[in-house]
């Protein structure tokens, strides 16, 4: 049975893709809902649609009544947030949650927060190509995991009213430890980022010599290179805040890149086609289930 | 202007998508279509939907009469047809085209043609996430690069006849030599494919100790692995023809991606979004172009 949630006074700090559809999932589920953003213009359009009751760019005013905080911004933001100032401007008993895409270094700043706040780490498994609030959508989170991280502030109550909340916006929740949801997210995120980063790199540098290099790309490189595309000051957060378990998984790809270049190399083509069948059996049981589950 | 090109008798050899699609995109531009596919239910089904006029098993008695032959095979499959048995069934003056997806081989292969026969290598930069003749599509090679390169069996006739025939499909000729095609598509296509089969060979490794791998991933994963579901037999056809341009952009890929993991390393943020940025641009300006251009 799912818990029923309700906020009196919600705060959204970032009003981005991921904070303006929040937002709107949240709607029913809170009497008043503030926004913050240091963006006017997106505090004018979030206002506009109803997304939020009111806009500032001021934290302490939008939080400072809340009972429910979410923060939605670059995780070297919420870190900053965590250490410097948002403790002292909560009342006691206030939920802290935030969705930054790493969770360590946020889970130990959570515990610089004063006693009596109560705050848990999260992860939403979802998002879109572009942000902004132009994108946002209702239904971003829905059937997607998000993933909660105990921090020093979570006591049991925090615990459930955080899961409550995660099953409001109907999105599924999953705990693990900071530690753990970082090494994962590093290998099916944060590798990948790099890894078409890396490609498109490697392309730009032969296209110098030839551009038929862009002319003939197609969908393959497309949906390989799609990464690339994201923020990349959002992108150097993530990677700045879980360098360790990136450059662990890294090690690890090069092993098994080694391994099929190897076999490559010396022309076993019935050893590359056994190490490479059952690679795609995996993605494909992967993505069944993913798209069934969506 | 674009040149109006006629088969008398058409030669589609191997009824896949692609072999399917462009049967379909000629059928107003033959007047006998002859498929040849060794699976009988694919022939069926060729011949159900009126793709083909007959269809058979056995090569000699599709090309012996035809003016245009279209490969249409795996890579090595090709270059047996091509050193071993096609040379000698068919009649002086025919036109070969292959639709391969390396170029080297079968250009060489060519050349032990009879004199006489005219053949072309080609390559449409197009496909389908999933193959076979159910899928497809007349409209599969329309707007989409084909790239054309000669071999010692392509005359200046054959070469306007073959262009002709590209653009009667609705594709965009480009001729290039075999060589320059097979180092274009290793960084565009091969690597790519070696690149997103590694991904889901790290993954699966952390996997067995931790299957929330497999929970938390999502559509940047997806993005990045979708080549590593391609056809094993037809990818290992691919990188065995092509192995010295993909070791090659291989190793182009490691220095870039170690330039990449030493400012991550060495915590150098502006350093590294110095150099993500430019990679966002170069890949969302080809993107556009891309979108665009479809």
């Amino acid at each position: 049975m799912k818990a029923s949630f309700h906020a009196r006074h919600l705060a959204v700090v970032g009003l981005g893709l991921m904070g303006g559809s929040l937002a709107l999932a949240m709607r029913d589920h809170a009497d008043h809902i503030a926004g913050v953003d240091h963006d006017q213009r997106t505090r004018d359009y979030a206002l506009k649609r109803g997304m939020v009751d009111c806009a500032s760019d001021d934290l302490y005013e939008a939080v400072n009544r809340a009972d429910v905080v979410i923060l939605a911004a670059p995780v070297r933001v919420i870190v900053e947030m965590l250490r410097m100032q948002i403790g002292s401007y909560l009342r006691s008993n206030t939920l802290v949650i935030d969705i930054g895409s790493t969770k360590q270094d946020i889970v130990d700043a959570m515990a610089s927060l004063p006693i009596g706040v109560n705050a848990v780490g999260g992860h939403p498994m979802t998002g879109k190509e572009n942000g902004g609030i132009e994108e946002s959508d209702r239904s971003l989170y829905e059937n997607r995991p998000f993933v909660l991280c105990p921090s020093r502030r979570t006591t049991p109550a925090a615990r459930l009213h955080a899961r409550s909340f995660v099953e409001t916006l109907g999105a599924l929740p999953i705990e693990m430890d900071a530690e753990r949801h970082d090494q994962i997210v590093a290998g099916i995120s944060h590798l990948p980022y790099l890894l078409s980063a890396t490609l498109v790199a490697t392309v730009a540098r032969q296209a110098e010599q030839d551009p038929a290099y862009w002319e003939l790309a197609a969908g393959g490189f497309r949906d390989t290179t799609r990464l690339a595309a994201s923020d990349v000051t959002m992108m150097g957060d993530i990677l700045s805040t879980n360098t360790k378990a990136v450059a662990t998984l890294l090690a690890q790809f090069r092993m098994q890149l080694a391994m099929l270049e190897t076999l490559l190399i010396a022309g076993d083509d019935h050893q590359l086609s056994e190490s490479l069948q059952p690679l795609r059996h995996a993605r494909k049981e992967w993505a069944e289930n993913y798209e069934n589950g969506r």
